[in-house]
């Protein structure tokens, strides 16, 4: 994975998703070189990038310029703009202009994750996978209620990750904020 | 418990001790008012105005002068000075100078958590209760090995939690950083 | 605390609320001797002991026949009857009969979440305090979402505790799951 | 990642490593197609499985004939004995009749760390990677204090993990036992 620290931020825009999430979010979403990846929030664009990685094209979709113009810039330094299509605009309605894809990534819904996994779900090619990481307890169980709502059986875990710091008196373990990932897979 | 917000603080002296643990170590400690309580490493005193709640006397003591300062203005502030007394110095030589007693409580041990349990042993009542609170994995080894090695038998707990914060688009959950609680009981 | 291993279980009945949950709920309540707890959804009876220990009384009501005989089982092992009053019923009608209280504390709602805090809400005095504690996220959003429309503002914490089991080769570190404590103060 | 129903297992060997733990090492040890990994102390096979599908090649070593044989079980019912061996034996001997290695993957061992990393060090090609993977509080500490004498730095991350499980009133979460994994590069 991309190190957390390997990415140019901006305090406006939200991200990037840690390591690890970003490492389980990729397992979840069983990403293999011929897929489409449509990703709904990618901000800082953590994701977008692991995702450039694996995938044969991204389209990452953000309602905030200023989120598409750092997720470019981290595209840029680490040379991988070649297969990622920046979209500006609301989700549910972007999907409409794309094609068919392999995996649907929410990780920011602006209040919208309903028609988002709705709409998403129509467009989602068979054995796609929905993917939904939430900080908010709201998003969470929306999360759940509307994957249920089109048929899918979410896979849900809560990640809480202690990170060891090396000070001088010893080990200090320090607690990241929990993120859930919650995920299903079209059949 | 006193709110966390509640105490006055110093960026140089850790604490105060947040309030889920505290409550948590007040449970473990079994105190009640007719418990003589030292407690080493005091700190912001989160802990120590606690136990001057519940306990009959309190001896809180800290090798930082700057520690026992803050820790004397948050129980001038709760008015709560008149069953503690503050002691500066080392742990394991202070414990010569003062009464056996029903509460041993390391907060901060500064290396010597081997001789603070050898010693504080000794000075324990029978019935009596030793705690320490780790936020280093180191600390949690030496306190359950110290423990055993008194032929004491330690409870362990990790606790992690995560606090919800309402922003406008819904609950946030906040990691804390986690702690350990290794608690024993003389028999 | 009472410790989890000395209530009497029955495979039907939920509970008993583990110990550390118990002691963070017993903090959160600020119950204090002259207080009337309303409990609903006591089950094995956990926390009903627990308040019986430090309030006036307590009101311990659940639907379930068996819990309720649970729970008497574990006041009578623990002779702890005296100001106890079981009651068979639903939630909020259960309350139309009683006086007012300073604690009301949900363990278990079926479903009336929402009735329960509304009505609950009415009958608290001043300075009451209303906790609910919840294993299913859904409960965790309807405690929050239920205690903002009567005007609250409630502290949430979720808590995730591991429990170190020393075996022969070490200290295993055991996982439990984890509980939502969501509790508010009427001012 | 494979899932954690599609191990065949056995009561007296440890393991398969939970779906999420195997994707965070799987991360962790930037595994690519030309490596070589040893694996030490492969259980039920869990991580041989997720290795065995993207390295080269694959020595998997266990002084525990059951283990060897339910690894072997797993990697015919997945199809995947191609690139990996199976070795009985005590891992910091076994390495001597070993090629050097790129990744050097600890799962279990049996109180042998020391020797196991400080032997599996000098058998590291250079970018190689060394993880551990910890359940007790004792391996996570002994695994860091032995990275770092060797001049390693370590990552350490304790993973916990809820799973939501969905039943008829609603989502309840689960815990699951922690697990640390400390890796770390050798440069």
């Amino acid at each position: 994975m991309i190190s957390d620290e390997d990415f140019i931020k901006d305090p406006k825009v939200p991200g990037p998703t840690k390591e690890e999430i970003r490492c389980l979010v990729m397992c979840k979403s069983e990403v293999s070189k011929d897929d489409i990846v449509v990703e709904v929030g990618c901000g800082t664009g953590g994701l977008t990038l692991e995702f450039a990685r694996l995938a044969e094209k991204v389209y990452a979709v953000d309602k905030n310029p200023k989120a598409l113009k750092i997720t470019n810039m981290n595209l840029e330094k680490h040379k991988m703009q070649d297969n990622v299509q920046l979209i500006q605009g609301s989700a549910p309605q972007v999907f409409n202009e794309l094609p068919s894809f392999n995996i649907l990534m929410v990780g920011g819904s602006s209040g919208e994750l309903s028609p988002i996994i709705e709409n998403g779900y129509k467009k989602l090619n068979p054995n796609g996978k929905i993917i939904v990481t939430a900080i908010l307890l709201e998003t969470r169980l929306e999360a759940i209620l509307n994957m249920q709502k089109v048929g899918l059986k979410p896979d849900i875990i809560d990640v809480h990750i202690s990170k060891g710091k090396i000070i001088k008196r010893g080990t200090m373990m320090e607690g990241r904020n929990p993120v859930a990932i919650i995920s299903a897979k079209k059949i």
